[in-house]
Parts: structure tokens; sequence; C-alpha cells
């Protein structure tokens, strides 16, 4: 079968072909849709982040945002013909406490692979071979869009932690703010405009119009917000303190600064990576004394779980197909991988399929 | 009666006579046994936080940290003879949905008075009415000590607030460490150490022995740490990560720094107040990728409400006298406020007693 690997030294992708693989007992065999492209794979095809390969071989098969078909229930309690979208964590040590509980996403760094991403192959192959407990139904009439279950089930877990966060009071939050227009932010915007949690939402970027980005921030019914025009402690005053932001670019000052653009007793959750080292001033005193006196969280979260899957694929089966198609700016064949992970002003998200 | 006053002008503070309160409909009045003093006071009676005064008055009745006896029950459902601790702050409008929950800690600055603090009177008085809403009962045997009730309600906030933050998930706990050996962080490891969340303890601070507060520490089965000798970022290698830290010393760098001697999914919580601005330089890029790779939290603290309180009075009554006692080093008259205000080396906490 043909897979897309990452040869660490180089690093080096190439389109290779491997061997079909042979599920063990108590693992299907999925026949993959397609694989969605995000950020990470980008830091990873540039040798920046991950990139382990598995014990014993010279390559990683990437891709870690999947949607596939049981081609093979293999005795499972799974169908053949049941469309499926995996999880990314896997345990290095199967006694793992989180393992054993679901809760791999908050299982330490170096316990777990991450498929496609470290230790573990990915799903960019034509199959792949996973067990029942890593695979989430998606509804089948958004079959051609599951490749966005992981990456909406990142907001789930950080809607569900940052609730989970605020469970200490009766929390009463309206308005929500993501910050960076990638195709993460803008699958949140999206996500946090079509759930019922907040009545308004706000979206940061760095863009002139007319932008792609910007259409989809206001077609779905977001507010656009021009980081260079209005900073994040100006951002209340013009517009208004929010309950909730979604931090996804990783700046590395964000951490800080989101939280001027809190509500009393509001909650960030950062998830995007600055993934180095870079020294940044800030007003010590005044995020200190903010965070004190009006009760304000800051939140890292990282991963998901089965449960925040479920919420995703959920929500994909209740939002119309021209609302996720959006999102997605280019659908490339396996070997058009360079393609499929160039980023440019008109890209979102970008999709390897398999789909023949 | 005597009441120790703040006058705004200057500031000074002065004992004088003022009319004994007429409890109104559905107030009790409570003759005060012992008010405690912290840091804020010392703030407030310097003119650096705080200290507005009720409307219409010239001066500012001080004390926060309240015990007393039920004098005239006055038609409520309380008994004369109760032992009593009030709590902190009161609705600036009655209609506050934080008033009718019971949870004016986390109504927003502005909102509220903060009897002692600011635009209200506070306990350092022969007597105080309050509504029974605003007083927690407290065990006849610690009586003595019940100025302790609102502190370690501060520690019970966020020990409430910390669980939540984590409930997300499954948090195993085990580890705690306070930073700063201050009254507020000495009450707080010896709540950590003689509750049952935290098997270990350890307590920030930077003295040399022989030294009264190191004792406390280890009196109590905590573990001292020199913060002159040893780094928060090198805290873990020398001891071990924290899954719990509660930041008392409001040093505006704690807020950043202390993610680093944090467990994975590890929280912090913030209390003290750095009140002013203060630039500092941050890894910022290291701060925002350790929280989201391993899901950890930071927590702004203020204020605590009537659980909080209940749970404190409740551990006052678990809790041995005489580790209670090792926490108060003076107890002072009226008349000896600024004795009482003083700080040194020598000073834990102290208290003035209007008990006759």
């Amino acid at each position: 079968m043909r897979a897309v690997a990452l040869f660490p030294d180089g690093p080096e992708l190439r389109v290779i072909e491997k061997p079909k693989p042979t599920p063990e007992k108590g693992e299907a065999l999925i026949r993959t849709v397609a694989v969605g492209i995000d950020g990470s794979d980008r830091r990873i095809a540039a040798g920046e982040i991950g990139g382990d390969v598995p014990d014993g071989e010279d390559h990683l098969v990437i891709g870690h945002e999947a949607v596939g078909i049981v081609e093979e229930s293999n005795g499972t309690d799974l169908t053949n013909g049941d469309v499926v979208a995996p999880l990314v964590r896997r345990p290095v040590d199967d006694e793992s406490r989180f393992a054993a509980n679901g809760e791999l996403d908050m299982a330490p760094p170096g316990s777990v692979h991450e498929c496609g991403i470290t230790g573990a192959h990915g799903y960019m192959a034509e199959f792949f071979a996973a067990r029942p407990e890593y695979l989430v139904p998606v509804p089948e009439s958004r079959a051609a869009y599951g490749f966005l279950v992981e990456p909406a089930s990142l907001v789930e877990k950080a809607l569900d932690q940052a609730a989970a966060a605020r469970s200490g009071f009766e929390w009463r939050p309206s308005s929500a703010f993501v910050l960076g227009n990638g195709n993460l932010g803008l699958l949140a915007l999206t996500r946090l405009e079509t759930g019922d949690e907040f009545e308004r939402t706000y979206c940061l970027g760095r863009r002139d119009r007319p932008d792609p980005t910007i259409d989809v921030i206001e077609d779905v019914g977001g507010t656009y917000v021009d980081s260079r025009v209005l900073s994040l402690d100006e951002f209340p005053a013009v517009h208004e303190p929010v309950d909730f932001a979604f931090e996804t670019t990783g700046h590395p000052a964000h951490a800080v600064e989101a939280v001027d653009a809190l509500a009393p007793n509001g909650v960030v959750t950062l998830q995007g990576i600055p993934g180095s080292s870079s020294t940044v001033e800030i007003d010590g005193g005044a995020f200190h004394t903010e965070l004190v006196v009006t009760n304000k969280a800051v939140l890292g979260v990282v991963n998901s779980r089965r449960s925040h899957f479920r919420a995703a694929a959920e929500w994909l089966g209740e939002t119309p197909e021209s609302v996720l198609d959006a999102l997605v700016t280019g659908v490339y064949e396996p070997d058009e991988i360079d393609a499929a992970l160039a980023d440019s002003a008109e890209t979102i998200k970008t999709v390897v399929s398999f789909d023949r």
C-alpha cells in the first residue's frame, strides 16, 4: 500500500510502498478515506518537532487527523463499513493508569506515543490498524469531513477543561475569543459560533481584506479583530471583555496578554505551542494582580480523549456541510504531499485523500 | 465603644470612641473577641491599598479577620453566646446575583465593599452588627483562635477552586508547595499538612536558621525550601515536582515561575497581590509550552465564601490548640495597634484582643 513517510535524515518526506498492516487480535483494519494537515505536520516535515520513528523502523508514517472506513472488523465490536476517526495517543506502557481510564491526553510527555507525530506510525497510508477504543464513530453523512474530528476534539477538550475549571462557582459565559486565524483557530471559531455556549465570538488575525480567513470568520457570524491595530489590552474597551479565550497561535506573550482580554472570572486555554525559548518582557505585577483580584484562570490544554472525539463527531453531524466545506481549501493526492503541506494566505485546511 | 479606625488623610490610625452599633432588623449584635492582622492591614494602614471610608464617614474601622460572640441575636436564628466569624464582602447592590447565590468572592471589583478593607467598616471595635448569612459558627473550643477562620478560608477557597479546575480528569495529587512563609503561608502550610489532601508539603522562604517560621514549617512536618539557594525551576530535581502550589507572596514573577515547580497536570493558585506594575523578563516560549504540553493550570483566587469559612471553622475544630498557637506571636490591646501592626523576623500572626 502507499504511505507518506518521514525519513528523519534530511528530513525528507517520501511516498513509499509498504505492506498493508495485518491487524492483531482485537484490532480492526481501517481503509483510510482522508487525512487532514495542520501546523504540526508542517513542523514535523521540517524536522522541528516530533518525528521519532517507531522502534526498529527507519521512517514514520505521518498524519494524525484521519477518517476511514472499517474494512475488516476482525472480531471487534465494529461493523465493516463503519466510518471512524482514530485517536492520536497510545500508551508506551499498557499498564498506564491514563490508558486504563481513557485519559491519555493527561498522560505526561514521554509516557505516550503520538501516531503520526512521534514514536508510532500515523494514518497517511491506504490502511491502518487500531483497537476499537482508539476509534470513534463518525456520522456517515459527514464521512468526507471526518478528518475534522481530531482538530475539533481539541476545541471540545478546551471547552470541557475550561468549564471544569470554572465549575467551582456559577459561571455564566456569553462571549468567546479565538486567538489565531489558522486552520485550528477558524475551526474553533466555527465550533464556538455554531455551538450554544456563547452568544458572541471574536477571532484575532493579522490580515488585510479581502481575505479568505476573514470571510470564514464573518460568514459564521464572528467578529474579526486585527491585532495590528488593536492590542489585547485594548480589546475589552473596543469590544467587550470575554469570558473564554482559546489561544492557538503559540505566540509566546499570549499566555500573559490574553488575560487582559478576559472578563472577571474568565478563562483562557492555551493550545498553541511556541516550541522554543523566547524572552519576553511582561508587566508581571499587573498580570499577577489581574489574575488574583478577578479570579481569572490560565489553562494549558494538549491533545484530547475519546469523549472529546465523540463530542466533535456529534458537532460534525449537526453542522451544515457548506460550513465545514468553507474550511477546506485544498484536496490532494498522496504524491502531492509537498503541495498539500505548502502554506499561503489562501490556505486554511488541506487534506490528503485516499478515496478512490 | 472603642474602635481602631483609619483616617485616610495622613493616613493615620487612631483609637476612637464611637457609638455601639444598633443592629437593624435581621442583624445580630456581636461582641468582638479578637481581630487578626495580616499584610493587607499593614498596607491599608500605610495608605497603599483600600481605605475607602463608608459613605458619609470620615474614617474606616479596620480589621477583617474577626471572631466574636453573639450578644443580641435580635430575632435572627442565632443564639446569644454563639461564637461566630464574619465574612468580609458585602454587595454594593443588594440585587447582585453573586450576593443571591452566596458567591460574593467571585463578584467583580467595584461591586462589593470589603469590611475593614474598603467601603465598609471592619471589626476592630468592641461590637459590630451583621446579618446571619455573613456569620459562620466557630467551635466554642476554638473561640480564642477564631480570627484564623478568615485567613484559613482563603486556603479552603484555593483548594476548592484548584480541585474544581482539575475535575475534568482523574487528578491524584500527593504533594503541595506553599510560596511564602508569612502569616498566610504558614497557616496554609499548617492546613495542608494537617489535612488529608497531600502527603508531602514544602514551604518557600528566605531566612537563615534559627528562625521561628522555619520552626513552624518543620514542627508541622513540612520541608523548608530556601529560595536564595534553590530557584523554582531547580526545585523539582532536588525535591519533586508538586501537584499543587499556593502562592502568597505576590512576587510578580511567581505567577510564571511557579509553573516550573509543578508536576504534569499541576495547578498553582495565586493569592498574593503585587499591587503595582513591575516589568519582569520571562521565557515566554518555555512558560507557554510547559503549560500546554503538561496540561498545567494557573488560577487567580481572591476572597472566600461561606462554604470556605465553614470548612475553615471545621478544620480549626480538628486542629490541636498547640498547632494553632504556634502561629500567634503577639496579642495586643486596641491601643497597642502600632505594635500589633509592626512586622519583624519574629512576627507571624498578631492579634488585637477585645476580650475582657
